[in-house]
């Protein structure tokens, strides 16, 4: 499908200097801009590329200064950045329309209940019990357990497995092959050395807004409910324990991980390949720097790094140290022979 | 499915105070307990919800002495954190007697052998050569290769991969997309920097009760096998790689790395996000703590941390140390000009 | 299918000591070889076992002096090590050919186009517009996505996602559950602390003699195209973040992280769970440690370590001091009191 340099214009609130009848069916960045795309401008670092771009249709702020010709229709907007992002949504959404109906390929169990305009591919399979809203996008190959809770406009990637029970909330996106409401780890050792498993019977509440990535593991409560708020991002491969509870609004990076029954607040942006032992309490608002390995509560809108985890700024001085650690022992050395010598010559 | 007081006392030879017919039919965290599910109180910090929790029935110990009325049905039993563990068991397997049967949208080979009683899920596949145990629950989506074996009353959920060859043993349970018997990362470099593969025809052998999480990796073998004794239990997002063993009754938390060739003794407790270079012999009975890095033997029963990881108390006194390492620098600095002042002192 | 020793022989060009009539099914360690396997010795550690194997088969270098009897069929070679690689190959080889055709109980678009000699497993998922070259192997519960195209010879092993647009080359192998073209974790906060995603319109481009091992997460990039370079071989669960770019010939081990739009060069070698931020580049050659951060460019063939990583050596060094701070802290206490011993001794 495309769209029109006037349409987009429309959509965004912009003027159009040039053709407004040209068209663009993708996005490209400036440099790579080819007949039929759209880019943008928005750091003056990449302006040579508007003088040379092949690029259909070209975004730049409304107060931009040309200092050659051009020969991309411009669209001059209050934004470039947001608006070159709306566009984005834009094009992803109509892509989406096109997903629509559900394959008799897949397995939908008649004591399920579908909201309308559902899409179910193929080889999907949802369980008895499993409440479905509007509008959403269930892909090939997605698991949907036993009374499992799926909220309006909501997408499941290909081979997404949600587990017995779980409830997921409106506007989310879950990429491929994670797995929400696996059993959490809990085991009790036996005087004999052998490992008891315990039971795991609660489940996973994710809100509304949230958005996870790919190859991520949210377990299940062992009882009660593992939760994740509403408008939290998750990124690919990370680690959500049993009983965790993550506030409204916070950021985890890829790899990170979070140890049993931690509590996580709101708006906290949590690093890439962090690790957060159990049963502690990230305050709101807390930044933890990738790699970090957090033991202790933290207070609201620390920013914290290291492993273990100490104030950011204490951490980078504790580096800047010691790097210098060879020379320090080397000075350590040098001293011990000073003094040796004055303790000679004031004994002598 | 609900269960009676009376029924409950009897499972666990505990003694019912209060309606002996009241009826649960899911458990609950004594906080936030409702009518119709079971709690337990073991922890005396929780001991007031227990005046004023709404669940149906209590589980406490024997000797407990109650302070205010209470409105629940109380279980007395020996030990309450063993009797609630025992509940769930029971209430999960009541929960699993429902899986049965195979469903026509599976693909099972007539040249796979299946035991009694076995669920297999729409879309799961089996191939030719499969050996499948009695009671064994194998879900959507999951792929068993030629010649895999899967003992008694093992569970694989939606979306395990198992490569052909491989042997899981009885009473296992494997979570969701965890994949079994890829091909370990093996290559030779060329003399033109290329990278020739090294062919993969072994096999992983995952003994009886073992029990892994989801999206963990477990590669096969290059020759032989990559084994996973009895017992072990296994968290989410772990990378085993190939040639790896593992003794009985080690637990492995998430994120956990261990790289080729290693071995793992018994009774071994492995860390989040720890990392274990190829080709060194972890000893039996082994603790290593969250994040690290472990790149030498390790003495029975050691227990180690850091990267590279050093015995417990040692990195802790060393971490302790490094916090004042800005303040040693200064220390260091001081005595220096405090030696020059004597040196001047003695010369004059 | 079994190949005798004379097959094997003329195969690798090596001779026959021996029954050349005998034959093997598979490769075996030799010091587990059994009836009907081949083995290799390469390692002198292991010559004990070649006098004692039962192995019908064992290849061993042109130059090897007996100094036992050996009942196996001998192979001499030039190089027993690439020779087992050589068989290993062969083996696998002969296997893979029995997988082709396409299952009825796949969903193939009728605007799909597919090469010669394509297998499509069971419950596979082919879009529309997707291109499969010659010779593919498609497991089962692999989802192709809309235009996807995938070259020649490439193997897609079970539940591999690869999403909408993206382009993987010929000669790959791709393990279960890795999941290629997943949205880039782009996020703006607006004032409310609510954040709002940025539509994520790239692709994947995986050249040509890639591999990539299961559970492993390759994002789409914003704009343009996230690439995998010619013959790079990624083990599992890694992350590989939006607009990454890395060369040809590079290494990545288990559990590595690297942030978007970080610019990896060739022949680099990454060790497992190293994390690498975004938007830096990492030069041709360089080597980095197990569970390094890197946070800085490199220069060509650079070997670094550590967290954050520097030069391999000084990283060392630094360890190796690191290990000491205990002494060091009390010498300096020590260094203190014999300076105010000094100092009084001076002023009386």
């Amino acid at each position: 499908m495309e769209l029109s340099a006037q349409t987009i214009a429309n959509h965004l609130g912009g003027t159009v200097e040039g053709n407004p009848n040209v068209e663009i069916s993708a996005a490209a960045r400036i440099e790579q801009g080819k007949q039929g795309t759209l880019c943008f401008l928005a750091n003056p670092k990449y302006e040579k590329y508007l003088y040379t771009t092949q690029a259909s249709i070209v975004l730049i702020n409304k107060n931009f200064e040309l200092k050659q010709p051009v020969s991309a229709t411009l669209i001059r907007v209050d934004d470039a950045y947001q608006a070159i992002a709306a566009m984005l949504d834009l094009l992803h959404t109509l892509k989406m329309q096109s997903k629509k109906g559900h394959s008799w390929r897949s397995k939908i169990s008649w004591r399920a209940k579908l909201g309308k305009n559902v899409y179910v591919g193929a080889f999907a399979y949802i369980a008895k019990g499993a409440v479905i809203g509007n509008n959403v996008k269930i892909y090939p190959h997605v698991y949907v357990g036993e009374n499992v809770h799926i909220g309006d406009n909501t997408i499941l990637y290909s081979g997404v497995k949600i587990y017995a029970g779980c409830k997921i909330g409106a506007n989310c996106i879950i990429h491929s092959c994670t797995v929400i409401g696996a059993d959490g780890f809990g085991f009790v050792p036996q005087n004999d050395g052998v490992y008891k498993k315990i039971a795991q019977t609660g489940i996973v509440i994710v809100e509304d807004d949230v958005e996870i990535g790919s190859n991520t593991s949210i377990d299940r409560a062992t009882m009660g409910a593992t939760v994740i708020h509403r408008g939290t991002k998750i990124d690919n491969l990370v680690q959500i324990a049993h009983n965790v509870e993550i506030g409204d609004n916070t950021v985890i990076a890829a790899q990170a991980g979070i140890a049993g029954s931690a509590k996580i607040g709101k708006q906290c942006v949590i690093g890439g390949q962090v690790g957060i032992v159990g049963h502690i309490s990230i305050a709101d608002g807390t930044q933890i720097g990738a790699q970090s390995g957090v033991s202790k509560n933290t207070t609201e809108n620390a920013t914290i790094a290291g492993s273990p985890a100490i104030d950011y700024s204490k951490n980078q001085r504790n580096i800047a140290v010691y790097r210098t650690l060879p020379q320090m022992r080397d000075e350590i050395q040098i001293l011990k022979k000073e003094i040796e010598e004055l303790r000679m010559k004031i004994n002598n």
